[in-house]
């Protein structure tokens, strides 16, 4: 499996079937649906570092998007069996970085990589440092 | 055209050009997104009626949908340039529904026919009666 | 738990959690994917029984969705991990229709409950009588 | 308006409601719609230069995304009108590259900021040179 040793850790790997309404006309899995492929599998991966990203924001911590990112690169089709592969790949003062990998069933196969970079807010929607306990939930 | 003097007035004819990202991989529009047309062509015939649905909710009526129903008749592909027919159907005391109808851009062929319910809620979410003011924009 | 005696057999429960990606501004499961949700499920009861539904479409049978209806009953959040209840409900001669439930975690409060009806096509999109292993798939 | 005079040209603009179906429950414009919005703007534009996509497909020239990026400025609710600015950035020997801008309705407010590059394919999923005919349409 390539690049497996580059990809940051903690890691998640979200299991997933495609589909027909996540596939367009092209028989392929449609452009943007990979962007929900990634903010389920970075739900995954917060609720396997213990809480769910529902309670991250009962604790005051809003994460919204500030840019997404999506390289594609073997198409997916309809009925596939697929992994997201997700990691926290950067935290900054006030915002983080996940990392995103979509893989065949095997985990051989690389379909896609992309990024997605959130601003930390609370909940009156000002920036603020990211808490440590945030941070210490994705460490190895 | 066909049912034409059948269908409840005063109606509104929503314009669409159907999207890549709205097809599946059988290469027609798919079922669910019949309803996301429907709710678009709701907010069409509301904002030609005087006010927008925000508007609406801000006046303190929210319309949560109770059931949803479609009938598929005749595919629709991309780039299938289409008309959504639809208008208030029934007024009941804390209720109201609505009708629709997919057609092809000449407004002949019939793709689909269908109805959606929707709850009159207080913004409170308890039931109320449907104000008059509601009742009186879909006046013919 | 109300009904269940009620509900065709063999069934099966898709399980799922909520994502952002599908609730809307109110703060619940948007109306139409409910939809996405049927047919996920109805992949999984598929899937269950054997063969799946791209196996099913490689054999020749081509199922397309004539009718779809849902009944809202009790909203659904962001996170909530819920099971969609599925089974088919009827064979008829060129067709056949699909029940479904949306339970909560418990599969105590019902959220929903919806059917779907199929066409039974040919490659050609000629309809043609459900075949004996199609039917035979779903005997208990 | 900002940049205004930096953005690529012949641009197109396409017009647009948000509907509850593309919001979420942070109540604004889920981060996976701006591509379904984007590809829409890209219809309009090929469409305002001459041909639909549709047709340039039935010409023999694929344009699959492969890859995508946004950068979400100021998030967008639930019936605000909006518009998608679009052009073509680049051409290369067998791709292309969109460039888009999402305003609110005076074209002040920059919402987002986004990119598209498209492999150029013949029906054999073929890499080939971007056709002359193709370049001449995006000529201002």
């Amino acid at each position: 499996m390539s690049k497996t040793n580059d990809f940051p850790q903690p890691e998640a790997w979200y299991h997933h079937f495609v589909s027909y309404g996540e596939t367009d006309t092209m028989g392929v899995l449609y452009y943007a649906e990979y962007l929900h492929l990634f903010e389920r599998a970075r739900g995954h991966l917060i609720r396997e570092r213990g809480i769910s990203y529902a309670e991250v924001e009962r604790r005051g911590v809003i994460l919204p998007v500030r840019e997404a990112q999506c390289r594609y690169r073997v198409p997916v089709r309809y009925d596939d069996e697929i992994f997201v592969r997700v990691a926290v790949s950067e935290f900054k003062r006030a915002s983080m970085k996940f990392a995103y990998e979509i893989r065949d069933k095997d985990k051989t196969t690389l379909h896609a990589t992309g990024m997605t970079e959130h601003a930390c807010l609370d909940p009156d929607g000002k920036l603020f440092r990211t808490p440590d306990w945030l941070v210490d939930m994705f460490k190895p």
